[in-house]
């Protein structure tokens, strides 16, 4: 019996998320009928976290317990890879201890989002992007986004079914141009409460489209008020990027 | 009573191609049924040409009449962006002249094929390149492409059930590296033939793998014999770019 951690990429655009197994079309449910067709028997599997209905992920990392020795880590790779269904795919496959749990052992989570300011939309990027045809004062976000970082009750920028305890650390928020037309969010944190990125994001771009003042962020984080916060951002710009353990 | 021309973008993934209005899902067909929408009456529209199954446009031009005198260009434009699926969108709309026929007045077309050749597949780009995971000699397929320039008989690179003339006339072939794993290859000619710029670049990636010469394509130029020709390259690369008038 061997434990492996899968590092996986999925468009999220035709999952109900990533939690699930029966009913609606979800990644666990894909993955967990994978191992089915492979090992011939059923195969429980472990995400790093949840997505949302239409996020994607990049580097999502699921572990699963491989029931049989005769196959190489290559193997199982190769033949999950051939079964899955094309819009998700195992970039990476090892060997782990049998102790690892994704979920609790993850030090570090990171995520990407992408808003897309062209006065246009571009239909090619529908479901990867944000389009937000709107300009966008970069050193106004970048300084709100300062008000993020550290270790605080994030409780203005949950959802309200999320009970958890509120208090998240965020390590660093970067705001990056990558071209003319299209912003990166790139937000790094150990753990972080449901829609808690995309709550992020859409008070972002109130202070970029220049409707808040950066300074309002640290009022509504004080404030430990999800009713303060803006709208989510869309899911379509969001990317489960990277775990660290 | 106004003649205009769009200028159309569409990812051709879920569409039985450009042509066609019933039975299947095609662009033409989605168009004519956004045209009926907004001007209560059948209204045809004819393209500067047809694409195949999974080819998308980023600059397909579509004239049609507009049938009433109320409508002005910006309105027929955002009128019909709203009520179109999210696959398709008009980038421009203008008048042009009655007499104006996008498919014979068209002076020059342009395609742009794209091909992945990353070692691993990117699934967020899975309908939109070529993924061919092979190392390209561009420079040996630059030599290759030279051959394709010109006014020839391009009978071995058409499909067996395009009858018409087989002379056409090929402008320039540019091979360029956008980035480290994707090269674009560029096709101008005044029309082409049916899948004649797949199986141009079915070609080109035959010598770009080093499995034929450049001086290769010059002998299956001249042989005027479809069997000769390797397999297409797949829809999914392939960009109806921009037509010249």
């Amino acid at each position: 019996m061997r434990m492996v951690a899968a590092t996986v990429a999925y468009d999220g655009t035709d999952f109900y998320g990533y939690q699930g197994q029966r009913t609606f079309r979800t990644v666990q449910g894909d993955f967990e009928n994978a191992l089915e067709k492979i090992f011939k028997e059923k195969v429980i599997c472990h995400g790093s976290g949840r997505t949302d209905t239409g996020v994607h992920a990049y580097g999502q990392v699921i572990a699963f317990k491989v029931p049989n020795d005769r196959m190489t880590v290559q193997n199982v790779k190769d033949a999950l890879n051939s079964v899955l269904p094309n819009d998700i795919y195992i970039r990476e496959l090892k060997e782990v201890s049998l102790k690892f749990n994704p979920r609790f052992m993850a030090k570090k989570r990171i995520y990407h989002y992408y808003i897309y300011t062209g006065k246009q939309p571009n239909i090619f990027m529908r479901n990867r992007v944000w389009w937000f045809p709107y300009d966008l004062d970069i050193e106004k976000m970048r300084e709100a986004a300062k008000h993020f970082e550290g270790e605080k009750d994030f409780s203005s920028f949950k959802t309200g079914n999320d009970e958890r305890n509120p208090i998240r650390e965020i390590k660093r928020v970067r705001i990056i141009r990558t071209s003319k037309d299209m912003i990166l969010i790139r937000v790094e944190g150990t753990s972080f409460l449901k829609r808690m990125v995309r709550n992020i994001v859409g008070s972002l771009a109130k202070v970029g489209t220049n409707t808040w003042e950066p300074q309002r962020i640290k009022e509504i984080i004080e404030a430990k008020d999800r009713s303060k916060a803006p709208a989510s951002a869309p899911p379509e710009g969001l990317y489960f990027y990277r775990v660290m353990f």
